[in-house]
């Protein structure tokens, strides 16, 4: 049987293509005229110990200067270049779903300009051409040089095989021509690795796109490399030190730091997630993809381990990941505080880009469960319902009076900002909705898994095609037409997500006899979290799927301190929140009794998209000691009707608190 | 009617001789051979980014180079030289209570060489002279130039108190007079105040000492110049730029930090405690000094405003203060975290300070059960029972994962260090036991305040004496002796605990004729928390007081979200807490039901200290689920034996965890 492939996906979901247009039409022209410099930003700073934010973006002109189509300095951080890069990728998906006859001009314009900027021998990082050329590549700890590159080979591959730009793929492949140049085996190379993960994964697409395995035996070489004696970031150190070589960096090599950038240990012998997260899950798709390209089982059996780890262990209901602002960074198991994480939307982008990768794998429904809780969650809460403010971080428990009066919880925004001197969230957030689209099906062998229930038109080259529509994630009711145009044997598989498993109906119309026909099935038909029809499909087939999207009380681990005695609220794939502006102040005060039943309302006014409220009787606490400390047991409360809005479209509104997880009322305070 | 004066107080105490004879035996000669480097310390780190830990001392040596007896540099802190004087401060109190010719022969030379590092004009900082003489009184903001002559004055005159030693004092006068020439409302002098609040508690009492009000006028007008405009610190700032001046200090600069040191507002517009927590209650223990010695009833009412901020929104159960370590701040209203908080031991000693001198210009029981909460707790705890390790940082609940692994957590530590490099602690701890006999009694007017049941022996110039014993704060009974060589009248007020007001017992036998004899009071008797002696002594009158021990439960203000639905265990004057020695880890996932019974033992073994063990029934929920996130409702508990100990004696076993807030057990689990 030849291998499958999907040719095309065309989403038609209200939920995604709302996203997909702001994208589009809000987020793409935004970051245009940021790079470009032509707006004025209101540039918020990370928190309040971090560096001064930069005024402008200067990013393009960075190009322009080492392209020698301009003068002036080098502006912005060190990795400045990337901001252009995610931009162009984010750009090739967009044109995918809308065709853009000036937008695409621009794109080719910029490849060119990025064309003019590489060196003749591929090396491209306009921070070390146009500040400090002597120091290439001799201080990859926190250089970011091939994160940049490897943020160009991801767009130049995007753009490529969007547009079929030649120039856009030659550039990708010269940068790794250079790349492999400096690093490998070879006793006259660096036996060396990233401080920040990006290149390894790139790499591997590159090898994808062009089918040449060197790209990813590259990439291999410097995830094995990764955490070996001598530590390749203490031997660049000493060389400096030798040569009297002194740089900006210096000064972040103060603390050990091996965890932060996961060079602690071989990656094989990791068995936590660890350090800065978006740099671990970024080191992670790498791994997963190179272990899927070069068939590496103790490389995806560590993936695996350190998946387990953070979904187990380190990762918070939104699917937010990074306990600590300090490194951004994992703590320890079970340590998820919910008003002092980092959780940023960048690091649950790079979770989402984990989970894809170990989905094509081996494809599981836990992943497409991730990936979905992501999507719904802990990424897209990261940008404001009409596509114009960002959020770095994602807490679950907010209070604007922390915010603004201890440093420590600085970090924590109340209300999304206009951009960041530090871009990456927003075009990061940017490619992951404009290609949604890859996110819904997996193919494997002789299956088709569908993964997210997405509405969207795709075809298949086996002549099979994929309808699929409803009102997820509001409805229950999602149906599926497979159209043959001649009788084709596949096996299609459908996620039966985790939260739905003991209560689903599936039914099946249509000339074909597959294994259940227009009746009900149980959990114990699934397999891995999917439902099976192995079948010739012909003609047109309608399965109707019902999913259960009542209302779900979730509770933590009871090794989770933060969430001890609390509970939170889940209906189908999207975690709910409280804010103060439907509930007034001081929600902590607020419980919920268990078993209490949830009304739902179709808000199409509130917010600017129509949403699923939730409303129930929660118990308010009405004490009002005259002391800070009195004596026990003399709590009052009162009834009072609880709102509850989708995680994800929390600050649309009047500024105030918010909470995710809510105190579970007791026996006594329900009195 | 003479003024009253409290001739010599002996403590005849098994609680506080234990820690006099420590402080005695153990902390002064330790600091002693520390800052004449004579032991290899092992320094311990504040915290992951604090500065790098100083190798050595040299406090003694910087003194001997500028007084022209030693050559090389200074090292250290720049303020390096306070360690010295308050270790002297130490020492002339405990040569009240312990004389040792030795020690005070090595005081004696100390003064010596202090007065020889003095400068002829009173100015004596050896970081200044030894690095940057230009640069004195330029960069107060920042410099601890009035922080450390302030700790001199203090020591100054302590230790002339104690010995007479006239050149002790005649440093102090000669300091006062340099600051005096320097700071002042006349336009040729500086018009400001320092950054680190001391000098202005410091010169009040120096006016003590003398009966020289121009001393007290001095700091009174750098707390009144404190936050006016135009702001000293920027003054200082522009100067320093228009002469090309650059230090050490400008990178602390960068922040606005009016908070910080308090110069956000004239002090006598504050609402609440704002900044870093010990010179909030530095500069508050000096405004209140200041207030009763010039009659300024708006200074005092500023005094009392932020007293009630604190007391009532800012304080840790322990009489911890400061909720954060950023800034080691003050934050909002009921921000009490227990697991991020600073609850540095200076700022109880700082807050102990504050509410003697409150107490001091207008007795109240508030004053002194604060005074008593403090010294059962939040003091010391930051000396380990051997009298050998210390704590910069109290916390509330500790997480010995949490300290390792999350760099915000990094200051929380779960062993008590040897000395710190930056060692300001141990020795406000050691002059604070040292001198606890001061906080016994206060004078006022007619009446002798007796304000902590520390067993005793007093004399009164007026002739009468006090005899003070029990075994508090283990047992209930106190037993009061007043012995009158003659007739007295005078008042008696003895302090009722809040904690006990409700429940206690007075008798008093002799041949006088009290107000009330040999029946119990009601707390309606009482005044201000007094209970009201007014009588003629003679002869010896035998006053036998019977207080509440029994164990509280106690829960906080329910806007204080990091306690909600959690108890607090008391006994008397003393806060309890669990470690994990006693109970298993996972602290957290224990709780207590309300009015549930404790079992007391006197444990003689447990501990370098026999003290009382409370132990009592809780749940431990036992739930161990398969997945991070499950349905709610399914926890599952069992009963344990929840063992208690005082908090001041946590941390003297094997390291692990300890809480002080435990959840309150819900009807539910406790099925």
């Amino acid at each position: 049987m030849p291998i499958m492939r999907k040719l095309k996906t065309s989403i038609d979901d209200q939920f995604w293509q709302n996203y997909r247009q702001l994208v589009k039409d809000e987020l793409i022209p935004y970051q245009w005229s940021v790079i470009n410099d032509e707006v004025d930003v209101k540039i918020q700073k990370e928190n309040a110990n971090a560096f001064d934010a930069v005024e402008k973006s200067h990013a393009i002109q960075n190009l322009k200067i080492a392209a020698g189509q301009a003068s002036g300095e080098f502006y912005g951080f060190w990795f400045q270049d990337s901001d252009v890069y995610k931009w162009l990728e984010a750009v090739a998906y967009a044109l995918r779903y809308s065709p853009d006859v000036q937008l695409q001009q621009n794109a080719d314009q910029l490849i060119d300009l990025i064309e003019a900027a590489q060196q003749p021998d591929g090396y491209l990082d306009t921070y070390f051409q146009l500040t400090s050329p002597e120091l290439k590549f001799k201080h990859v700890s926190f250089s970011h040089e091939l994160y940049c590159m490897g943020h160009y080979i991801e767009a130049g591959v995007a753009y490529y095989q969007t547009t079929g730009n030649q120039t856009a793929l030659d550039i990708a492949v010269k940068m790794a021509a250079c790349i492999s140049h400096h690093f490998g085996p070879e006793p006259e190379k660096l036996h060396g690795y990233p401080g920040h993960p990006e290149i390894e994964l790139a790499l591997a697409k590159l090898a994808d796109v062009t089918g040449n395995p060197q790209y990813t035996d590259l990439g291999k070489y410097m995830i094995d490399q990764r955490g070996t004696e001598p530590n390749f970031f203490e031997v660049q150190a000493k060389a400096r030190q030798n040569s009297g070589v002194q740089d900006r960096f210096d000064s972040f090599d103060n603390e050990p730091r091996a965890k932060y950038f996961q060079n602690q240990s071989p990656v094989r012998e990791m068995t936590t997630a660890e350090g800065h997260a978006v740099r671990m899950t970024y080191l992670l798709t790498g791994m997963a993809h190179v272990a899927r390209q070069t068939r590496d089982q103790s490389l995806m059996d560590a993936c695996r381990r350190l998946w387990d780890n953070i979904t187990r262990h380190r990762m918070y209901l939104t699917g937010g990941i990074g306990s600590t602002v300090s490194g951004e960074a994992f703590t320890f198991d079970d340590d998820l505080p919910n008003d002092t994480m980092y959780a940023e939307t960048c690091a649950s982008c790079a979770m989402t880009f984990f989970a894809k990768q170990m989905q094509e794998a081996a494809p599981d429904g836990q992943y497409a469960d991730l990936m979905e809780r992501e999507l719904f969650n802990g990424t897209i809460s990261g940008m404001s319902l009409d596509g114009k403010h960002f959020f770095y971080v994602n807490p679950l428990a907010v209070d604007p009076q922390a915010s603004a009066n201890d440093p420590t919880k600085s970090h924590v925004k109340v209300t999304r900002a206009d951009w960041f001197g530090c871009a990456c969230c927003p075009p990061n957030l940017a490619r992951l909705i404009a290609s949604v689209d890859e996110y819904i099906y997996t193919i494997k062998d002789d299956t088709i898994y569908l993964d997210q229930f997405i509405g969207n038109e795709s075809e298949f080259d086996n002549g099979l095609s994929l309808h699929v529509s409803g009102r997820y994630p509001w409805t229950d009711q999602i149906e599926i037409v497979v159209t043959a145009k001649q009788p084709i044997a596949t096996r299609l598989a459908i996620r039966i997500p985790t939260w739905s498993q003991q209560n689903f109906q599936v039914s099946i119309e249509g000339r074909s006899n597959p294994l259940q026909t227009g009746t009900n099935v149980s959990a114990t038909d699934l397999r891995n979290g999917y439902l099976l029809l192995d079948q010739t499909w012909s003609g047109s087939t309608k399965i109707s799927l019902k999913l259960d999207l009542s209302v779900r009380q979730t509770q933590a681990d009871p090794h989770v301190v933060a969430d001890l005695g609390k509970i939170a609220i889940e209906r189908g794939p999207l975690v709910y929140c409280l804010e103060e502006v439907d509930n007034g102040n001081h929600l902590p005060q607020l419980s919920l009794p268990l078993h209490t039943t949830f009304t739902e309302t179709f808000d199409k006014s509130s917010l600017a998209i129509p949403f699923i409220k939730l409303t129930t009787s929660g118990q308010r606490i009405t004490t009002q000691p005259q002391h800070l400390y009195e004596t026990a047991g003399l709590q009052t409360t009162t009834t009072q009707t609880v709102e509850l809005i989708p995680y994800f479209a929390w600050a649309n509104r009047a500024p105030g608190e918010m909470i995710v997880w809510v105190d579970e009322a007791t026996a006594e305070s329900t009195v």
